[in-house]
Order: C-alpha cells, then sequence, then structure tokens
C-alpha cells in the first residue's frame, strides 16, 4: 500500500507534494508501468488529507502523463516514455537535415547570412539600415481604440477563422483608398495578405514556377530576391537609371525568353528611392501588353507622398488587366499586425485565394477588423498626414545634410518621397565591405548595396534609410557618414 | 480665370463642392493636363469662401490624383489616366490566369470545388460538418482582458515587427506545454505559426519537391491533401484500421521508393476519430527511424483527451530526433489569431526559420502576446477544464444517439476524445454523393468521406463532428441520421 508523507506546514500546497512524491516514485521505478494507485479516498485517508487534493494530484499525474486513465475510473500507471532529451549539435537527430530539406532553403539561409545589417546595432551607433515604420509615431491609442471597437462589436466572430479572401469591410475600406490613388477596384478585386511579402509570395507560387525566369529593377528589395531563391526563380536584373529599368533591356528579356512576370517597385524604389516618369509607366506597361507578361507592382511606399510630385500607380492606367498591385500598410503603420493586399483582375484573385486558402485557411480577422475600423474612422488619413510632416522633415535634413558633408567622389539620389536613398562611390575599386566596416566604426550604420542584387557588381553602394531617426540623428549622422567616407576615400 | 459658384444653403460642405467642380471640369475636358488652377487666395476671393475651405479643396483634389502637387507649390492639372474599368468575365484582363498561373492551382481549385461541405448550411438543417472550435465556448472576457494586458505592457513593440521565430514568451509557453505532453522540448526548438496549415505548409516546403512522394493514412485531413495538390507531391495512401495506419504497407511503401516525410495524426485522426496504440507509434517510429524518414505528427487536437485513456504524443518517445511535431491553438480557442507551431530538433527549427522569414518575415507579435499571457494567466488550462466537460458529455451523447438509431449496415468509430466519427455503409455499391443529399433533405449536415482520399474508394462514408453542436441537436441529430439512413438503405 502506497502512503505519502505530507507536511502541511512547508507552504507547499497538498496537492502538489502528492504529485511530486508520485511522480518522483514513477521516475525512481519503484512503481512500475500497470502498478495502480490506491483510490483517492484510501489515499486521502492515509496521508490525512482531503479528498480534493488528492483527486487534484491524480489529474496533475493524468496530465503529465503518468497514468492511463483520469481518476475516478481507473489509476493505472502508464508505460511513460523518458521524455526525449535536447542534445546540442545536430539537436539530437539522427537525420542529416541539410542533405534532407529542399535545396533551396540553403540559397534562402545563405541570403540572410548575407545581411549584415541583421546584427544587432552597436551602441552609439546611428541605424541608417531599417525600413520600417518608426515605432515611436505608432498612434498606439487609436490602435487600442479600434480593437477596443471591434471587439465590442463582433468579439466571437473575429476570434473564429475569416474569409480567406479576407474580411469584407477591410476589403472595401482597401478598395476604396486605392480609387484615391485612381485605381478603380472593387473589393472583390482586393485579397488581404499577411504583409506584402506573404502578398509576393502567393504571386510567386502563382505565376513562377521553379526554373521560371523573373524580370527585376537593379538594385532590388532583397527580401524580394530571398523569396526568389526559395522559390528557385532566376531573377533577370536590368539596371536601375534616374527613371527607373532600362527598357530597352527589358523588352531585349522579354523578346529572348517570356519572363512569369516582372517585379517593379515603381515609387520610391527600394532601395535607390528613385520614382519612375508617367512616360516611363505607360511604356513599361506597353511592354507587358504586347508581350502578355504580367506587371507586379509593388506599392509598399504608396502612402509616401510627402513632396508635390506624386505619380500614380502603373495599375491605375491599366486598362488590360495585366497589372497585380501589391500593397501594405506595413510601412506606414502596426506592421505587426502583417496586412497587406493584392489588387487583381478577378480571375487572378480566384486564384490567389484558392492558394491562400490551401497554404493558410484564413487571415487573422481581428487584425483586419483592427485596420477597417482604423481606415473608416479617420485615423488614418490623420495619421498619413501626421507622418507626412514628420518625413518631409527627416528628407529635407537628409538632402541638406549630404550636400554639406559628401567628399568628393560620392553620389547619391534624391528621392520624392518614401523613405531611402542610394548612395553610391565613383571609385570601382572601392571595397563594399571594408567601406561599410569603416562606416560602422564611425559610428553610422547602413544597408550594404550587395544585398539589393542577385549578382552584386563591383565597387561600393548603400542604402541610406530615414525610417527609425530623428531629425538629429540624421543631421548628425550625415556629420560622421561624411568624415568617415572623406577618409576611407582619401587614403 | 476659373471662377466657382459655391451655394452655401445647400447642406454640401463648401470644399466638396469646390472639389467636386473642379473633378468634374478636369473629367469633362474642360480644364487640360499642365492648366494651372488659381492659387488658393485668389479662389476664396472669387468664391466669397474662407481660403481654408479652398486649401481642403485642393489637397483632396491632389490625393485624388488631379493635381501634379500638393497646394501652397504649385496647383498644375496632371495627365490623369482614367480609373481602370471593372469589367466582368475575365475581369476585364487581356491575359489567360488558366494558361500562365501554375498548373497545380487548377488542382487545389478543382480539390476546394469538392468540398460539398463548405456550401452554406440551409436552416433547420443541423450541421455535423464543422471541425473548428465552438464558437459560443470562446472565453472572450479572459481574451479581452489578454489583449488589454499586453497592450499596456508592451504595446508599441507588438505591433511592430516581431521574431520570425516566434515572440518568445509563447514559444517557452509552448514547451512548456509540451512537457505536460511528455515532451521535453526547449523554446527554441519551437517556432510559432500562423495555425497549424501554415506549419504543414512551411513542412512541405522543407522537405517535398514536387514530386516526392508523402505517406499519408486514408482517409485523411483533406486541407493536407489541398496543400499536397498545391505542392505537387504525391500522396502515398495507406489504408486505416482501428489502430491506424496500416504499418506493414507503410514500410513496403518505405523500401519500394523513400519518401519526403510520413503524415500522421496518432490521436483523434481528422476524420476518422481513431487514436493509436502505444505499440502503433513506437513501431511506426522504428521504421521512420530504420528508413531515415522524418515523422509529420500532426497533433492538433491533443489537448482534447476528455475520456481516459490518453496517449502521449510519437514525440514524446522519439529519441533519435526524427519528429516534426505540428500543433495549434485553434481547435480549442481562438482560431481566429490565427496560431500553430512546429517543434522539432534545432538544425530542422533553423530551417523552417529561414523558411517562415523569406515568405512573411515575421508573425502577429500582438495575437502571439495575446495567447502566451492567456497560457501564463492559467486562463488556457481552466478554458480547457470547461470545454473537456462540454465535449465529453457532447461525444456521449453521440455515441449514445448513434447506438439507439443506426440501422443495420452502418458502423461507426467509437472515439476516445476529439471531435469527429467515421460512419461507414457496409455495402458498398451504395452511392456517397446521393446519400450525401438524402442525409441534408433529412436535415443533417455532414462531411462527404470523398473529401478525405486523394483517390476516393467505392462505397460510402461519411465524417460526423460534434464540435459546433449542443448535445440537443446531436440528439436530434441522431435521430434524423438513423431515420434518413434507415430509408435510403431500405429502398
Amino acid at each position: 500500500m502506497l502512503i505519502v508523507a505530507v507536511d502541511k506546514t512547508s507552504g507547499v500546497p497538498v496537492y502538489r507534494q502528492i504529485c511530486d512524491r508520485v511522480a518522483c516514485l514513477i521516475d525512481a521505478g519503484t512503481l512500475a508501468p500497470g502498478d495502480r494507485l490506491p483510490p483517492t479516498r484510501v489515499m486521502a485517508r492515509t496521508a490525512g488529507v482531503h479528498r480534493s487534493s488528492v483527486l487534484r494530484a491524480y489529474g496533475e499525474l493524468w496530465a503529465l502523463g503518468y497514468l492511463e486513465s483520469r481518476p475516478g475510473s481507473y489509476t493505472t500507471i502508464r508505460r511513460r516514455a523518458p521524455p526525449t532529451a535536447s542534445v546540442p549539435g545536430n539537436g539530437g537527430s539522427s537525420l542529416d537535415w541539410a542533405a534532407i530539406t529542399n535545396p533551396a532553403i540553403r540559397a534562402v539561409r545563405a541570403g540572410s547570412d548575407n545581411l549584415v545589417s541583421q546584427s544587432p546595432t552597436p551602441p552609439n551607433v546611428i541605424d541608417l539600415s531599417r525600413l520600417s515604420a518608426d515605432r515611436r509615431l505608432t498612434p498606439i491609442e487609436d490602435v487600442r481604440r479600434s480593437i477596443r471597437m471591434v471587439l465590442a462589436d463582433e468579439g466571437r466572430e473575429l476570434l473564429d477563422y475569416g474569409d480567406p479572401a479576407g474580411y469584407r469591410p477591410l476589403r472595401e475600406a482597401i478598395a476604396r483608398h486605392m480609387r484615391v490613388h485612381g485605381v478603380a477596384v472593387e473589393a472583390d478585386e482586393v485579397v488581404v495578405t499577411a504583409g506584402a511579402q506573404h502578398a509576393l509570395d502567393l504571386v510567386h507560387r502563382l505565376l513562377a514556377a521553379p526554373g521560371a525566369r523573373v524580370i527585376v529593377e537593379s538594385p532590388t528589395y532583397s527580401a524580394a530576391l530571398s523569396l526568389m531563391r526559395l522559390h528557385g526563380v532566376d531573377p533577370v536584373e536590368v539596371p536601375m537609371g534616374p527613371d527607373g529599368m532600362d527598357l530597352d533591356r527589358v523588352a531585349g528579356a522579354m523578346r529572348r525568353a517570356k519572363p512569369a512576370f516582372v517585379y517593379t517597385m515603381p515609387s520610391f524604389q527600394n532601395p535607390t528611392g528613385v520614382t519612375t516618369s508617367h512616360a516611363h509607366r505607360e511604356r513599361l506597361l506597353a511592354l507587358g501588353e504586347s508581350h502578355k507578361v504580367p506587371i507586379v507592382e509593388d506599392g509598399f511606399e504608396e502612402e509616401m507622398k510627402y513632396f508635390g510630385k506624386a505619380a500614380l500607380p502603373i495599375k491605375s492606367i491599366d486598362r488590360r488587366g495585366i497589372v497585380i498591385y501589391v500593397g501594405t500598410f506595413s510601412k506606414v503603420v502596426f506592421p505587426g499586425l502583417r496586412l497587406g493586399w493584392i489588387a487583381a483582375p478577378r480571375a487572378c484573385i480566384e486564384r490567389v485565394v484558392a492558394v491562400a486558402r490551401a497554404s493558410c485557411l484564413s487571415g487573422n480577422p481581428l487584425a483586419q477588423a483592427v485596420a477597417a475600423r482604423f481606415c473608416q474612422s479617420g485615423r488614418y488619413e490623420a495619421h498619413l498626414r501626421r507622418i507626412h510632416t514628420v518625413y518631409r522633415r527627416r528628407m529635407q535634413t537628409m538632402l541638406a545634410g549630404l550636400a554639406g558633408h559628401m567628399p568628393d567622389g560620392v553620389e547619391w539620389t534624391t528621392p520624392t518621397g518614401g523613405y531611402t536613398l542610394w548612395l553610391t562611390v565613383k571609385d570601382r575599386r572601392v571595397s563594399e565591405v571594408a567601406l561599410y566596416q569603416r562606416l560602422l566604426g564611425g559610428g553610422v550604420k547602413v544597408s550594404p548595396g550587395r544585398v539589393f542584387f542577385a549578382a552584386p557588381p563591383r565597387g561600393a553602394a548603400f542604402r541610406v534609410s530615414i525610417a527609425c531617426v530623428t531629425d538629429e540623428e540624421i543631421a548628425e549622422a550625415t556629420r560622421r557618414l561624411g568624415q568617415a567616407l572623406a577618409r576611407a576615400l582619401h587614403e
């Protein structure tokens, strides 16, 4: 007969003492699989405790896998495998994960390792590498209010699975919002995604089989290149000029072999900050039309038109329905809610929804409803006005600082909005990696140019972002950049 | 000189009248690209309105894409393409989307069309087809409280991008929770996903190239089959018996050609409700070990052990690190937060995180923090206790109802937990589609068996779920099922 000694003065709850003691006896092998524990009534009597404590202890033991069944029925000790051990190295695994996983994964991991900018920023270093909504500008009270309101109105529905195409009122808000940018789409030509990256992933799944060619701007968004590695897609890099991709080269590439699509960021391109002209947009669109190649337009910073000259999206002149527009909230507000979208012809959207359903069932209806409420209430517009004022000043500070401090031999772009600029060292013999380290040593973290190329060219270039730095930090950063560059290029 | 007539008695705000009038003139071609609007001061004077109204009107026109620049600098009318028209049919697109999209998409869409159960349920029909946490049992107040608390504590951080591996405290809570089920994993052997479906998608991306073979139980989870179609994977169907997959066939399939992995749901299998024995788990694991084939264990209803006999996950006896465990919150609470996880050896987890980062940057930190808080506060355990009581009764009602009402010639499984049972008509000549319609006509919606097979066998089978129906509905549903089946099989 098993008797458990309980110390009522120890401060440890009685049920826990019983539970621990029995678990210990089982672990030690004193109690073996198939043995029975005494009925709860008997155990309570012999231990001099309430039966409820014994019931709770047995319940706990059952939950821990020590007992065959819940108390009340049988209380047999089960054959319990010792917990799996955590072993260092290969994680204690007998499988060779490098060998059995898709070869693309290796390329993706290698690509990520290249992202020097993902390493933590040392103290006293000004970080010009982040391209993300500035956390300090988050309208936290407005978001809280939106959450409270939607939970009060439809809490249960929003915690359940949602429509794989997205929460209807958000699709409507996005469609309205696209119309403001000159794009007339209806709610059912919009699908909500978990951010722009997810949208691009869906587009790849839809259009790009392994081995497919995709025309990309060069340099381009580094995480789009990661995505292409993941999908085994071959990026065809077309150099960027002051007015976007070289369209003669695009035409040539389309003639040589039909690409799955063209990937372009016509406004405030990442990383260069270049915005293409209306003429460029028209000609790119015409090329896509005549070669029947979809244009994937990434409007990730559509809202960041804080200087006068705004250009309408390519999608706004897409009369023949060949443009797949990718949008996102993340570059202006709450990136953590993971909300982006695709706007495209219905025949495309239906297929995107089928892929989204098969791969993740539905998005997060609560997050989607919060964004819808945030838009409907006018808070989104108010937030944009506020950050426009901030970023107009930050960009002006950056441009003035560069003009004042850059040494000869360094060129940079002059964006008409957005977050990023592109710095190039004219002398192509300069090593980017060495220079990057020099700049870091000089107290400024930028993004090394090579991460924005599939095949990085010779020479040194850097992306500089004003997204998460104050005016004062920008002024100081340009001073430091100027000093470090002058010293490095002078040697 | 442009003069706009304003009617101050019309009730339409002055700025809106100006905006509408100017837009109208531009749309009509009266004002052409390159034309200038009068300075705001002049417009205000000639229209007899406040200058602020004119400023607002110009701002609106700029936002609508009618003007080259914001008011205050220049106010030139821009070349504005007419909004793209929404055309029915192919969505006005000149592209043949069926031809340019991946062939897998067609299979995925066709698979979805098969899901008869996705059609809306007619009134007065009792729905035994839903396999999802019952919305009526959602602990909405507890969730609200968790949201309030995490927003108060770390609102700004949670609205920003998060760790692609998941919010650390949630990874820790999940690891703790896995230990309760006999699986000793550390937080960094866990990656948080946007639900179990997303987890399975990541596993496919990691392990299964197009054309790969995957061993699956037959019948199996219909959405896993959709995922395999999406990935171009070839499911090798191994029939289920009373104790799970036929392991001799699994061994044979492994010998013939190495599969990418085995996909199994050892507890409360979807759709059959079967839970395998410890011996079955050990032998399946041994097969995977000797053939070096990973076992993907889907523990989607691990928490639904409301009858005595619980079995520990295969992962708990996985000493050689070949099991990839997939878990989810969605089958017991807040599916809308889209939270699942993968627990696996570190070498595997690192690769999963690389894929997750490349395909969606990060999950939703707010949702993840809410779940972590919900677990830490003990509310998760309390919720499980509550729903166990509910589901134990529902399952008992279902089993009693079937025993009382089923006609001869119908068999069903007897689950030891979970939500689903599997009904089979012994006479293989019976048409499932016809019978499904008869049952629907008789007032009960079930899931047709064919959606759970890649190659549906002859005969009729149905999945019956107790997830979202009350005891009273279950009692009535079994009565209706019995009547309809008796009539159909008697003819």
